[in-house]
């Protein structure tokens, strides 16, 4: 009998749904009534906006990645921690680049959690194959996950580009996202031959 | 093999569990002992009340209406993460409305995220009918949604009375919640026929 | 078929778990490193534990329950979710308490949220009897509900002594607590001999 | 019929994903865009970051615990209810250490937080040995459990070690956390075996 999956998908949609609700504890609430109030709360929404975009991309993947798991063992629980980890990051780098509007360390330390959170991704999925073996359905499903590397590569772009330009990284991790709004077709695909 | 639909109601549980919940820190516990203490908490307690409600009705909806449903597919996550990121931006509204008792703007934003909410719910509705097909139990369950749209409609009445008098707006609110307070017997009543 | 009770389940058990939570988060980090800084939180600590203990007792005593429970419907639903409000509102209260050290009006207050989820139980146990049958499993478990009925007593005669000392209303709750501490044996024994 | 494990999993992922997350809250955002502006939250991200893994490695050990139990009854719930009250104070000693960098009193009672919490956790362990019988696959499981019992001992030494020196009872922490990083192999190995 193997370790089965139904906790760790369980309580990774817990950390997931309260690190995606906790953001918007930032959206504070203005003491005055007038439009006029709610103006210096855009940049902190349009964040949350963005980050509540890339946590529902990372639950979505996660989603999709683990209807092809078979069975975990111990290492790839911690796998999933540590990606856990990076995730809870990101309530702190999106408000802190919420209240200093696009200035450099702020869109550095963004893009630095982005940049993490992919690669404790790839770390999940490598323990995942390694587990089930390289003819499984999900070392078919990541391939050689072109998608998630060039992700990494675009974090790191921006990440240099801060010192240049902070609204150049914003608008690559706005592009990142999108490339990722659509949903991971390899797995659906996959899955339904199965 | 298509996709479950268990982690998404898990998911959807949970954060609609942390967004009911994390309204009542909004009830700042006051520094004094005196009853008296306790009267500016009282717009606060009836806006987080309404908004109990309201988040309640949409989770009961939720419920019954998965009941109805056979399996997902990626957009369905993101019609479904869609409604959520609306749910999400409740207690904001319901604190700002609960501190600045039944003035325009608060009263006018509430109204703007339930409009939100009740076109996300549809949104989910169309995209789950669509993967279904015409002749799906959950198809006939909505049927032509007359009170879903009744109910957006009202909510639009209720953004305009914000310039005439904030406080029809809330009665409009309190109305529609007490219309949907009675569950969706359109449901059980399929499921039970099934 | 009927609404199933899984999802009334994962709602309740993360309603109660945040619940359960947040109450911690009244205890406010001291900024000072010494030992006397936590007196304050002495207090604050021990109505956290209470409040612990309350919240637990309801959570044990719905698993309890619901696993003596079949089917669901619309009514028990919102019966539910009523139990869940008053439930909500223990963090608020035990913070009041808290800060103000057996003080008239927070340990009124405190008694009135008891006493209303008290009720709201018995409503839920009600619905849910009421759905199932007179001589349902469930119905012989709940019998007359003595217990129940007694604790609605009790925090009845704590609520009025706040106007006399409210430091035996206090101890009143401390009691039932205690009282409800032991597990309901009576679900267990049905449920055996199931 | 005996009472099921699942909703005991359930509520208990509930807590500790609540718990694993809010200790992120203590993450206040800086009002300043520096990089300067980050470095007094360099202890308190590296006291996040320690008890993310113990909260981590509790998760797992219960997870791996759970998987080899067969049914609970009303004692295990309240020992697992204990557990998870001590657990609920992590997020609060982690603040204080974190905000006080290694002085006495912070570290004492992260030190009293982390033995009780190893205590809760031997008599869930013990109260599910006794329910399940001595030639049970749990009892198996634990054995002696030579490592929970050194563990306690170190975190009694550690919280000696704060008269003297607070930086040594923090690399003590650190160290019985490594050692529990490797995941418990002994339920695997009997899990796998079965």
């Amino acid at each position: 009998m193997a370790l089965g999956k139904g906790r760790l998908e369980a309580f990774s949609d817990g950390v997931i749904a309260i690190i995606i609700t906790i953001m918007v504890l930032e959206l504070k609430v203005p003491h005055e009534e007038s439009l006029e109030a709610l103006k210096p709360l855009i940049p902190v929404f349009l964040s949350y906006l963005l980050s509540f975009v890339y946590v529902g991309i990372y639950w979505n993947n996660h989603h999709h990645t683990m209807q092809a798991v078979r069975s975990i063992n111990g290492k790839i629980l911690w796998a999933n921690l540590h990606l856990l980890f990076w995730l809870s990051l990101i309530p702190f780098v999106t408000a802190w680049m919420g209240e200093n509007h696009l200035t450099q360390w702020p869109v550095f330390f963004y893009g630095i959690v982005l940049i993490m959170n992919g690669i404790a991704y790839r770390i999940l999925a490598l323990s995942l194959i390694k587990h089930h073996g390289e003819n499984s359905l999900i070392a078919q499903a990541f391939g050689n996950d072109f998608k998630g590397k060039i992700s990494v590569a675009l974090y790191a772009v921006a990440i240099i580009c801060t010192w240049l330009n902070p609204t150049i990284s914003v608008i690559i991790y706005v592009v990142v996202a999108g490339s990722w709004f659509i949903p991971d077709k390899r797995f659906e695909r996959l899955l339904e031959s199965e």
